[in-house]
């Protein structure tokens, strides 16, 4: 039977015929001149710019996924301004918090409460490092995603994921135990998985064939789109992220516009490759 | 030569004579039920209550360290409540922002700039899967330490970093890792290893004799205190944290005098196996 989780992306990715996620990863020192001059504090300007990209990419996005840093770094400020922007996200579309916690059981208690109760996130990211106690207390909120990092885009991945254990990388490993965990906790459990390693994520694919995968790392990061694209199954959901090609499209007033050009190709590009 | 960081630990731990580290990781339900009807909101009930205990441990603490997780879970005000608390840390004590955070490049930028730019930390905490690009901008800031997560104190911590790589356990090659990083960007790096495994705490010391270490995992987790301040050399300092068994010492009115108690006896016991 599919998890509840599963079944909302299925319908919202029915809803727009689109696995793009928007990645609403603000930087004020990017917004469009014009709009950071309108504004008197960053929170509205990053607000305003926001709720356009929300309203312009709506038609092609079935999943929106902020990322904790962009908004903590606003100060008090920003706990508000990651909330005013998740209730700007349309229903039919599903919310990400990309905050990447780990922590022991007590603590990652309150992460999740924080994540899932007061944002009302559909979806969060966790790291692996400290094992299962540090994800249960995420999995039991059972109607909610818990994407745990497997094989991240960023360069020095390679670091640890690739150490060999048992003649397998660590990151096969962490997809292992990640599923397990999953199972144990009857739990929905996803994996991010970088689109910068096109094989590695096939791989995944084949060993895991009906995990949901959150893939970052198309566009500026230069991932591939059509390993992410064949990464999609009837059975394995993915959700392709983009944030920085996206958001910063245009440094001008037709932000917005450019920004729902840019999620409209990357949708079409992966459907070309998937159908 | 050392580190500004040593130095100022160490400065630090002379003005108290202590390596105590109290963990400011405050759980409104956990509260004196008295100081809870006192004030209006969490927010104001938390900050008078961190504030007595700051007020009443300072004798006997060389630093405080506050777990981002039980400010971030009280929604907007969370941030100012972290910050504000930040404020009535006394001069001579140092301040750790424990967040585990870990993301790529741009993103833990963010996250670094809302720990020591924006809260004035004066170490924290991150996590290792990701590599070192992850670690990077936290060490950028070279008068401030950066904790990478070695070997947790919860009882999962072995499903990743037992793992054997090589013929030695994965915590190891990231001490190994996370020191190399300190060293190519010549940042103030530390390791969190949990008193919980004392004879791995031990051989971590004996591989890395210069390291900081910030060690959690005693009193309510059942750490060792003897390994923990077996730890500590006169090269090698070390941080002993604990949060609950200071924090919660007395849920009556009393609660500031006990959690000063716990903490002078912590204090001792340490000095005691150390000199």
């Amino acid at each position: 039977m599919e998890s509840n989780f599963t079944e909302r992306l299925r319908n919202a990715q029915s809803a727009c015929d689109s696995m793009v996620c928007v990645g609403l990863d603000p930087d004020i020192a990017k917004l469009p001149e014009a709009l950071r001059q309108k504004y008197a504090t960053p929170e509205a300007a990053i607000l305003a710019f926001n709720s356009a990209i929300i309203q312009a990419t709506a038609p092609y996005a079935c999943a929106y996924k902020l990322n904790a840093a962009f908004y903590e770094n606003l100060g008090s400020g920003g706990f508000s301004t990651l909330a005013a922007t998740i209730d700007l996200i349309p229903n039919h579309a599903l919310c990400i918090v990309d905050a990447k916690r780990g922590d022991i059981g007590n603590t990652a208690r309150s992460y999740a409460s924080s994540i899932f109760d007061l944002l009302g996130a559909d979806g969060c990211t966790v790291a692996p490092y400290m094992g299962f106690d540090a994800v249960q207390p995420f999995l039991e909120y059972r109607d909610r995603a818990t994407f745990v990092l497997v094989r991240t885009s960023n360069p020095s991945s390679d670091e640890l994921q690739s150490l060999i254990v048992n003649g397998k990388p660590l990151y096969e490993h962490v997809a292992s135990l990640a599923a397990a965990w999953g199972e144990k906790s009857s739990g929905s459990v996803g994996f991010v998985v970088g689109a910068t390693k096109p094989h590695e994520l096939q791989r995944l694919r084949d060993q895991h064939p009906t995990i949901p995968f959150l893939i970052p790392g198309v566009g500026a990061q230069g991932g591939s789109v059509k390993a992410a694209a064949r990464a999609a199954t009837s059975k394995g959901l993915v959700l392709v992220n983009s944030s920085r090609s996206i958001l910063y499209a245009s440094p001008n007033k037709d932000f917005d516009q450019m920004a729902a050009k840019a999620t409209r190709k990357l949708r079409d590009a992966l459907n070309q490759t998937n159908h």
